[in-house]
């Protein structure tokens, strides 16, 4: 153990930094403007299953370890916090048309199989996904569309509010002793033991290695008024005009996200967008005119060329874990275990596939790097 | 002269309290937060003429009045306090059909009658509406919409900024010696020589035989972003789906108004006055989804039953401004100048039409409080 700089204060970065000083380390987090990146604007979906594709085996099963290490995650966090994250507990998936619910069997019939065949994360995660007719839905959120014609239900995936995750992890930063530094890290050679660069979008600035890249997301948080339909009692996800749409619930409220822009770092939130996000979640939920349209935020995803994070060692000195893409909230259990594992000097298997290296043709500047490490 | 306490200060009550600190009074504004009201929401539109119809003769007498009177408070205002409030000279109503076309040859037909008739405040207007084909207006705002068939220029409408109007008001206050005390009052028995009464929608409160009532209005403000299409040079005016909306420029974007509810005290921003703001927005000018939404308000405006304003003398100690609707900042001027004229005991004739009293069948009450008064 010694000392050891987070650079970057969203959930990652101040789950990691929480974690290390419980583990013993002298930890620091440098961050300009902590909390307030994208965990900010994040919906909080945890929702690997329903986002399975045909095709994206690693995605998932990364997916389904974050997920299964959520439990003990929250639980920890409540203990050491008080704040319960947790909003939702199940995710409904709709359809809008025929080609959309012949999207949610075949999302049914490949997850399942991937469980059927067993190994790792996905063990028993099968039953959780079920598909769900016209009436099978209505039952379950009575105030969605009428328009919706089928649903993929599933039970396993909850939701947790972001803003309260960021309150919580700072909460156990403090009781664990980590030092915050409201500062810019213009670059990484900075005097401690070891560093974690979790930046996320901007890690590329201080890495350029990194193939992570901004990816402009918008959502909007509705607040419930007297006399207004219900908020949802789950996370109801759509495609409307061929875009994703999330509502998610909230204590008083929803939240929907999120639109994508490869747009560079812009956190500008668009007229566009906001018409968009709107017009897609009155498709879904035709009630919410009458809610408050109480923020409109946008933050940049950071994202990977494969979709799935970049979290592994560098060098002897520095341990990365960035290209969240939209799944921040989601893999930070995993991130962190991860990440806390390599600073222990043992790497964590279920992290494997997220190796930051693996874009990367070796070279006789990585040979040399690697040799001159301390790994 | 003596003391006088202004009850509210939206740019109504600040004009009054500017104005009468000049002429010699010891003003006082009693406001919980100072401009923060219906003024703070308002768009800025200067448009009697082109929001004429037949039937409303008072109301653009009225409106022409205070149009007026504009050209000379604004360079009093600058001269006073460094603020210029102009941010357009010229107002463009257009049609998307048929039958809007033929309501702004209408508007144009009678208003240009009145003016022809001739007396008073519309001497002269006339001749500054002009109806114009697609290609006229084409030729003034190229970024409109192709749907748009017909318009309507009124040359002589400008647009000021009601945030720099408050603003310079402000500045005129601190200059003439007003105090300004952040506390709301709860009653009207206050120790000073006159009283003014100015709360905008909440004057009923403490004069609850004043026929005013709050009229919920919501407005965005978009700002320019680099590449996207120009802002208008004009106040931009029509009608989309039956609803009336405008959009005028500021420096970098445009406000764009208003929703209007009979919803009594609420200034919640709700989902649906957006969605309609921004659609009829884009209907008229189609290139703003790229604008910034920087902001989304609401406000109160202090409706009253005839549209035309309460503008007089109550009591021999009461002076009321209310009820100027969606025009308080049309007829700011011309109310300042009729508040003055009543505190110095020469009422002005142009504001005839909105004595206070207008509503109230004579009583043995209002028969004794006027011998009681001192007037």
């Amino acid at each position: 153990m010694g000392t050891l700089a987070v650079v970057g204060g969203g959930a990652i970065g101040l789950g990691v930094a929480w974690r290390a000083a419980e583990a013993g380390w002298s930890v620091t987090v440098f961050d300009p403007a902590i909390g307030s990146g994208a965990s900010w604007v994040a919906g909080g979906m945890l929702a690997p299953l329903s986002e399975g594709w045909p095709g994206e085996e690693r995605v998932l099963e990364f997916g389904a370890a974050a997920l299964a290490r959520w439990p003990e995650f929250a639980a920890r966090l409540d203990a050491e916090s008080g704040v319960n994250v947790c909003v939702a507990d199940e995710t409904l998936t709709v359809a809008l048309d025929a080609a959309d619910a012949a999207d949610l069997r075949t999302i049914a019939d490949w997850v399942g199989g991937r469980a059927a065949a067993g190994g790792g994360a996905l063990d028993g995660v099968g039953s959780d996904l079920r598909v769900l007719d016209r009436a099978g839905v209505r039952e379950l959120e009575p105030a969605l569309a009428r328009t919706v014609r089928a649903g993929l239900l599933a039970t396993a995936e909850p939701a947790i509010d972001n803003r309260r995750l960021l309150d919580g992890l700072r909460k156990a930063c403090a009781a664990a002793g980590v030092r915050i530094r409201a500062e810019a890290v213009e670059n990484l050679d900075l005097d401690f033991d070891q560093i974690v660069l979790a930046a996320g979008a901007a890690s590329a600035r201080l890495r350029p290695e990194l193939p992570v890249r901004p990816v402009k997301g918008e959502i909007l948080r509705l607040r419930h008024r007297p006399g207004a339909t219900p908020v949802p009692r789950r996370v109801i996800r759509a495609r409307v005009h061929g875009r994703p749409v999330y509502l998610v619930p909230r204590g008083d409220g929803i939240v929907v996200g999120a639109t994508q822009y490869e747009a560079g770092f812009d956190t500008t939130v668009t007229v566009g967008g906001v018409r968009d996000l709107i017009a897609d979640a009155e498709a879904i939920l035709p009630g919410i005119g009458e809610y408050e349209l109480s923020e409109a935020s946008a933050g940049s995803r950071p994202g990977s060329p494969d979709n799935l994070p970049l979290i592994g060692r560098l060098t002897g000195r520095l341990v990365v874990a960035t290209g969240h893409g939209r799944n921040g909230m989601l893999t930070t259990p995993l991130t962190v275990d991860a990440v806390l594992g390599e600073l222990a000097g043992s790497p964590l298997p279920a992290a494997r596939s997220a190796d930051p290296r693996r874009f990367s043709t070796p070279s006789a500047s990585d040979f040399s790097s690697s040799l001159g490490g301390i790994r």
